[in-house]
């Protein structure tokens, strides 16, 4: 049995090679040039975390594992052009490096290839794998529009953020354990358990991402803290706040979000900690850690057939970038 | 056994539903919204007809139609993008009547939802149809690819052409008769020969729609003549007469190309007159169509069988619109 950062490795080794063909040229050197760039690549080691809870590895996990990432970098280049962002992981975007019209085949281009990876796995469960990922393919574009949506509207709810994040983040983190768990010969019991357990410590791993936007440490994040907080982005933290602060503090907040001063991200600070958020986030990301565990006790398998998973759910909860 | 027009009409009347969950409505709406604009929808008959064939049409064959036809339509979402056109089938695009992002994720959302129709098919076959419609697909983006490339470029010749509207146009059409015959229970051999009948007879439908554009009756081509003439598009007709004209046509060709005279339609088609543009493209098409019909000649079932795609292939080279 490999531990989660030995199957880290060992994706990350298979994962280092041309994904698509040679020609064209125009089309194919922009995709394998965003794939290079890098990311944690969670979700392909979860694929391969859910198939050895319950078996040896099996070649086609990895087969899955390199469709989901693909299909992750899918998201990340169309939703890139979507924010207009210019930079992921400290590099250019794809439409900022090419154009746009360039990001948006390449984004096609990458989608389609995840599925002609998946089409190679053994016909007795491509139909249910197919399926999965077909359904939790849709659900992240309707987390992506719902998240547009909600970027527009002047109050969202913590409820409905939570929602959206299930679709944006969670579904696809759990997807890619239930699909390794089916690969792994998992009853469906277990699969069921298993993805439950992907979706609550995606809402956790979304809390912990929002947190260090705002309370991170600038050096190892990787990217520029407070970000969220100069775009007046609806986070878990912002959204508590909306719901707890008091009048003053809402009217300073309102002025604070209206304006965009440059000690705007300081004094946001000031009030999410007057606010008592950073023990809040811990608390509520606590909580779904625990119910996400509850949901891992419950699988039948011998207790250190879990210990991956459960040093893979610390390290992100535990991680500084 | 069913007309090339009563497949049609069956194919329009079941399509004619919804297509995606209700919500978010924000994404599924403006989906609904450009399949219900129309089309000729002539992937999904083909595919009708590719199964019709060689047995009677098995359920099966209408939901991968249904897959074809969500698939052409994300591809015209996304193409409409690229190509900044405002109006499909005389109605605003998804993104003139919505915005760039939701036209992104709509596209996005169709091509996904096509997968998932796409995996209720009979599991037996299952893995090799996804094969083909996963390579058609990338392929098609290939197309587009070259499409943009080739928009760059000072000079195409007519092979470069050919093989980016094979890409483009012909291997959807073939890919579509083919997929219906794998479910009408065709042998390998004979589905590889609809297969080529399908790419031939994409060529010609290429030549015909440049030919339509340039020598299209106005009132019912549905669209303005002289489209491609005012862009300077590289098609069939122009890549000819670049090749044959003399140094004085080429030179006036130079000319009226670089400029947006109001009378460049009328004047570049006297060119393409003087360089016996319509005999040429009429014998061209009449070449693919013949090599087409060899292939269909070939496949070994009955000739009454084959008087459907006979149909449909003298209607794409009649049509006027």
């Amino acid at each position: 049995m490999l531990s989660f950062q030995e199957l880290s490795t060992e994706f990350n080794k298979q994962f280092d090679t041309q994904h698509f063909p040679a020609t064209p040229n125009t089309l194919y050197a922009p995709g394998e040039y965003f794939l290079t760039i890098g990311g944690k690549r969670i979700r392909p080691v979860m694929c391969l975390l859910g198939n050895e809870l319950f078996a040896n590895i099996h070649p086609d996990a990895y087969v899955v594992a390199r469709a989901i990432e693909l299909f992750h970098n899918f998201t990340l280049v169309h939703d890139d052009m979507m924010d207009e962002a210019s930079l992921r992981r400290g590099m250019p975007t794809v439409h900022t490096k090419y154009d746009a019209n360039t990001a948006l085949l390449v984004g096609d281009v990458m989608l389609i290839r995840a599925y002609e990876f998946l089409q190679n796995i053994q016909p007795s469960y491509l139909p249910k794998i197919l399926k999965i990922f077909n359904r939790t393919a849709r659900e992240v574009c309707e987390g992506q529009q719902l998240d547009m949506d909600y970027a527009k509207m002047k109050s969202v709810s913590l409820e409905q953020y939570i929602h959206m994040i299930t679709l944006k983040t969670s579904v696809l983190l759990a997807a890619s354990l239930e699909i390794g768990s089916i690969i792994g010969g998992a009853s469906e019991n277990n699969c069921n358990l298993l993805y439950e357990f992907g979706k609550k410590i995606g809402i956790a791993f979304q809390i912990q991402d929002d947190y260090l936007d705002a309370y991170g440490d600038a050096a190892s994040f990787g990217k520029e803290v407070g970000g969220d907080i100069k775009q007046n982005k609806k986070t878990f933290l912002l959204l508590h706040v909306m719901a707890v602060a008091d009048e003053s503090q809402l009217k300073a907040l309102d002025v604070l979000l209206e304006n965009n001063d440059a000690d705007k991200v300081e004094k946001v600070l000031a009030i999410y900690n007057e606010c008592g958020v950073p023990a809040w986030a811990n608390n509520l990301k606590a909580k779904y850690m625990e119910e996400a565990f509850a949901h891992l006790e419950e699988i039948a398998v011998v207790s250190n057939r879990k210990k991956p998973l459960i040093d893979l759910a610390n390290y992100l909860m535990n991680r500084n970038k």
